[in-house]
């Protein structure tokens, strides 16, 4: 029978209330749906800082090498921003872990619901049209990991991309249109990079494989006014590593519910890390309060997307939003609400 | 007597028709505050690609030489979107003449002015806060002139930042917060990038000069987020030339009025361009409805950076406000308004 192995790297903050309540609902699921797992804990971040001096100690790498994929929580805190850049929580383990697991695609989804506009910080009048983009994003490329130095008096970094990364990212957004409403914009900045231009070009021939799909070129600055000015124009959203950061996170921010965004970073062959769009929270950890939803749909895109276990995804899904639909939500998404983690954890355990 | 020359490049569109407003507006601040000025017409964009075969042809940049400051409309259009990137009307027009001029310091005014708040696509409860920030972009370094190039198979862009070249733009940042509210936000990828990190260090040095002012350091990715989740934090934004780019058409997005907003690029002399900060809108071109007080106000700024005539330019300034709100306004601003172009120039020009 089938059985999956999951790395779980809880972290900092708020982490580790939030992948307790994720943790639960998998134990359900999987009772309910039939298959096996077996969750194993790893330090990771500021965590693994306090008590190895690391923040992707071997012993945590070598963990996820063994698993079928890897839930992660958050990372980072005041604690820690005193480290050098590339000994930092954040930096430290989440750029190594998607070079060394290769994962080069980000999906971010971001939602507008009808019956949650108003936690956009959009007007109504544009909020109320609906937002539901799929960021997808190139990870292991581009100006993060091209080559990079300083002297006393100057610093630079390189952006290279080559047409084959380009290719394997835009055919995962394409096929995605597919499943979706077959539209994709493709971001760059054409009129002033060459990066941009290859981009440009390899997406147009990607784009003949699916004749079915839309293809729209748009400038990074008139993307970033345009998600603010009709985010319901939108559906996919292709753009590489440095663009897909900035407007993933405008994208959740329009959202209004970072609390409610998981997201999926995967690689050619299944295996993926999953982990809530927002951060460690440390202003809110250890109260109770955090909202569990964004870790839970964390797993559930798990199950989808390296294990195949699409029922027991989208019960997950639908478990969610019976939850937002009953008003059992934590005080990020209703101000007035009394519900804690554990306790908006136990009504989706309990409606499953 | 005082004499300013101004080399006047109308361009595309809707360029045409706001610049003859701007041009009359000025007629009559100079007679009135008692100083000279000379308007030399010049072709840019794509016009001077029909008529010349480039968009910055040798007669205009020799125009530009022998003036005090460029007063610039707007380039671009479908016509001409089908050339090589560098041929293109914007991307060939602005990059040399900043590049030229060394222009290297963008200054983007945004604002959310309480009694047009629903202008703005936030919601109320932020817009109602309002938003007052001034974007001041580095404009002649970064991934824009960094060595770049392709072959076949891959493309490069390189980012280069040096001590220098970061400690002028910031200096403005911090002289023109002392104006204002006494805050600059420094926007990074440090946790990414050398450039950022060279960034950052010398920010906070040149930071030691003005002790009035509170700096603070954000990442590019909070800040695209912040900007829509509670803008009315920000006083003076410091970014690169790409960070800029983007955040600059995010904040005018946010303030929701495109045909509002002006720009200026200075260099260290007093030499300025100055430009609205929307586009040439082909849609409305020629239809005699476009805003023209974005191009108003950018005259408004060169008396003021490269005149130094502040009495004209805050007389300008005071003429649109009054402008507004008597809702003499194109109907961008109001649907239902039936002032056009050059109605709402000669009603600021009845004012002054
Ligand atoms: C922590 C940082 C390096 C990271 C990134 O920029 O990719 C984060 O912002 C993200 O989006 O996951
Ligand atoms: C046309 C383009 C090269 C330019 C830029 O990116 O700088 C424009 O977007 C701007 O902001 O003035």
């Amino acid at each position: 029978s089938k059985h999956y192995k999951i790395a779980v790297l809880a972290g900092d903050g708020i982490g580790p209330e939030v992948m307790a309540e994720a943790e639960r609902v998998l134990q359900v699921v999987a009772d309910k749906f039939q298959f096996g797992i077996s969750l194993t804990p790893a330090l990771i971040g500021g965590a693994a800082i306090d008590a190895t001096g690391e923040p992707l100690p071997p012993q945590t790498l070598s963990i996820c090498q063994q698993s079928d994929a890897i839930l992660f929580g958050s990372v980072g805190g005041p604690k820690w921003t005193g480290l050098a850049p590339d000994q930092q929580p954040e930096r430290g383990s989440l750029l190594p872990l998607r070079k060394t697991f290769d994962l080069f695609c980000n999906l971010r989804p971001g939602q507008i619901y009808p019956a949650f506009a108003d936690l956009s910080p959009l007007h109504p009048r544009v909020s109320s049209l609906g937002m539901d983009v799929l960021c997808v994003r190139e990870l292991t490329g581009g100006i993060y990991f091209g080559e990079k130095g300083r002297s006393d008096t100057d610093a630079f970094d390189t952006q290279r991309y080559s047409v084959a990364e380009i290719e394997r990212i835009a055919h995962v957004a394409f096929a995605a249109a597919q499943k979706r409403s077959n539209k994709v914009t493709s971001i760059d900045k054409a009129n002033v990079l060459q990066t941009s231009i290859l981009w440009r070009e390899t997406v147009e021939r990607v784009a003949q494989d699916y004749p079915g799909v839309t293809l729209e070129h748009m400038y990074i600055d008139n993307a970033a006014m345009q998600l603010i000015r009709s985010p319901q124009q939108f559906d996919v959203l292709l753009c590489d590593n440095l663009f897909g950061d900035i407007l993933s996170d405008e994208i959740a921010a329009i959202a209004g519910s970072l609390g409610l965004l998981p997201s999926a970073s995967l690689n050619g062959s299944g295996f993926g890390l999953y982990e809530p769009a927002g951060g460690s929270a440390p202003d809110i950890a250890g109260k109770g309060i955090a909202n569990p939803i964004a870790q839970i749909l964390s797993a559930a895109l798990m199950l989808r997307y390296s294990f195949g276990e699409e029922d027991a995804a989208r019960a997950i899904e639908q478990a969610v939003q019976h939850c937002l639909t009953q008003h059992i939500v934590t005080r990020d998404i209703n101000p007035k609400s009394t519900y804690g983690t554990a306790a908006v954890g136990a009504a989706i355990v309990a409606t499953l």
